[in-house]
């Protein structure tokens, strides 16, 4: 865990934008959210954990007693927030409501505040708005520090060297099962903590974006979607795809992977704060659709990418969100023919002052393997 | 996955339930009641996946288009339920609302809705009351069937043989972290498909209950606490914890640990049909509390095991939730000595007509390491 990446300035830019947004506090339980304020990694589980951010009062970390060791050998301990334990018969709500102000008219809450929890906070302070928090969170966590585009550019070397040795793994007669399980070996050997997804979609599976493995095995000719992730020690996450073949492609897969790589080459070379994320989508849908093969193209262009995989910024038609220096996500078109195969390349990309900055640097065309 | 877990009878009963209780219709996202009513896994992520089962009218498994292909490959495809998908650019929630019967007043969600899951289905069906469906789906959850018996013994008996080589890894010298490590790939090596969590608490770590792995090194004499678990292929979770020694124990440790032996002895003895939740923990509470280790009991005896770790039935105090044949769940008081070293001992326990069954075989006692 590095400590440069948590600091008590979050939580003060976090009370600033709920003040903003007319909230009175905002609630944040076991998350991305939580491990951003505070960097605090806890499991969102049945007993209540939750920061209480006050607009106007001291943030209290709200957990159940046997878990207070814990949030104290945490960033968050050396954060100087108080840590209050709720005792096991105890009704959390109560006690977590008892420590906010009085006077608190509008809360709100994390996006994945799970609905228990939401209803639990309901009842202990009846008559008190809730609103969703995750515009006022997310506004912070998309724009990253210098120190989380590191930890970013950390995850990308290391989901690159698995990438560079798919070779030792990918080979005909094998299942994607198999395959898969020694990239995911591969995945915490390169440093790190957990194998977030594992996809090693062959043939006709490659047609489906989110295959994941099966016990098909892998023939001679066939391409290979490779779309792997991990979260590292510090909780910034990694997410790259590649397609591979085992000897020669079929002459079609060759020729529209071709045009899906010259699509998402624009794309990343689009980049620049400003550029608004329906533009940059259409930068490679655009491309794609005149080769003919837009109707293949089924999805977004990319996700933003943090203490999460899929988080803000979206790229996505529709979102006239212009893109700013820090903000971090991925490049990702992809053309998928049902029931015959499919090709996805996935880089992250940070907008930077000049343009954009590519993470994953292992080459992008098809990888023919031996 | 085991076809043999997953019928259309779940539905059935769950929408029965849901009748009874008032509702009109259950919304289920992704997560263990997703799985346990349709057998889909799917992750919860940004785009909505929901289950929409109305008390009259048919299922329909709402999925982003992308997700459709996964949807119909998992034991959802066979059982017969619609698949619908939307598309990137519609508002899903209301994609969703439109697939519900006319005439919906009152919707029950499941209880780990996200909150922003919960806000667009507001949204989208305004002046629909919403209610958590926990209750319906955990009074069928809790109740286990032969299958899911048979689900979770198989689960006990991979962790078990995790326990029965713990002397492989944990010696004097190496540090929890690397001894959790070799722990976790034995964790998938005996048949799991994920690692849940793995507790390698040593001399005074042992103190806090949840205190995972920390790069502190592991000592001769010290106590250390393992407390780990995974989900099996089929969803089904194991959770066991031992305590172990390397060499000869501080004689206190000794003392008290045979003193937890007997109260969780006790308590695995004392699982019938009828006996409560509080009952049952009580019957290890007073017997610590008798030996004068009553205040170092810091949490509940247990919690129930099914598709998560962490579900109903609870044995906690206040809780007077009778036991009923097929409820599943752990039996795991503890002794923490603050800034000293602390133990637990834990076993998953299924109630049956005659008495308790304990799925978790390996030796209870200190484990001497040498």
């Amino acid at each position: 865990m590095t400590d440069a990446l948590f600091s008590t300035e979050r939580l003060d830019r976090a009370r600033a934008a709920a003040a903003a947004a007319g909230l009175d506090a905002v609630i944040v339980t076991p998350g991305a959210d939580l491990r951003y304020l505070t960097g605090y990694h806890a499991l969102p589980l049945e007993r209540l954990t939750c920061l209480l951010l006050p607009v106007h009062g001291d943030p209290v970390l709200i957990a159940p007693q046997l878990e207070v060791p814990a949030a104290h050998a945490s960033p968050a301990g050396r954060l100087g927030i108080e840590i209050a334990g709720w005792q096991e018969t105890q009704n959390a709500y109560e006690f977590a409501a008892s420590r906010l102000p009085r006077g608190i008219g509008t809360v709100g809450v994390d996006n994945h505040m799970w609905a228990e929890k939401l209803v639990g906070f309901r009842d202990a302070m009846p008559g008190v708005r809730q609103e969703l928090a995750g515009p006022v969170l997310s506004d912070l966590r998309m724009r990253k520090t210098p120190a989380e585009i590191d930890a970013l550019r950390n995850a990308g070397d290391a989901i690159d060297r698995v990438h560079a040795r798919m070779g030792e793994w990918l080979r005909a007669g094998r299942t994607e099962r198999q395959v898969g399980q020694d990239i995911a070996d591969a995945i915490i050997a390169e440093g790190h903590e957990r194998v977030d997804f594992v996809i090693v979609a062959s043939g006709p599976n490659g047609a489906s974006p989110h295959a994941e493995v099966s016990d098909r095995v892998i023939e001679r000719g066939e391409p290979v979607v490779v779309d792997i992730g991990g979260t590292m020690p510090d909780g910034y996450c990694s997410d790259s795809t590649r397609n591979y073949v085992l000897g020669e492609p079929p002459a079609e897969y060759a020729e529209y992977h071709a045009v899906l790589l010259a699509a998402q080459r624009a794309q990343t070379d689009a980049v620049r704060p400003g550029i608004t994320a329906e533009e940059l989508d259409a930068v490679g849908r655009d491309l794609i659709t005149e080769a003919g093969y837009g109707k293949y193209f089924v999805h977004r262009t990319g996700h933003g990418i943090g203490l999460e995989t899929h988080e803000e910024p979206y790229i996505v038609g529709g979102s006239s969100r212009p893109l700013e220096p820090g903000m971090a996500f991925s490049v990702e078109p992809g053309i998928y023919l049902p029931d015959r195969h499919g090709a996805r390349i996935e880089d992250i990309c940070v907008c930077t002052e000049s343009g954009g900055d590519r993470l994953n640097r292992t080459s992008r065309e098809l990888q023919i393997l031996r």
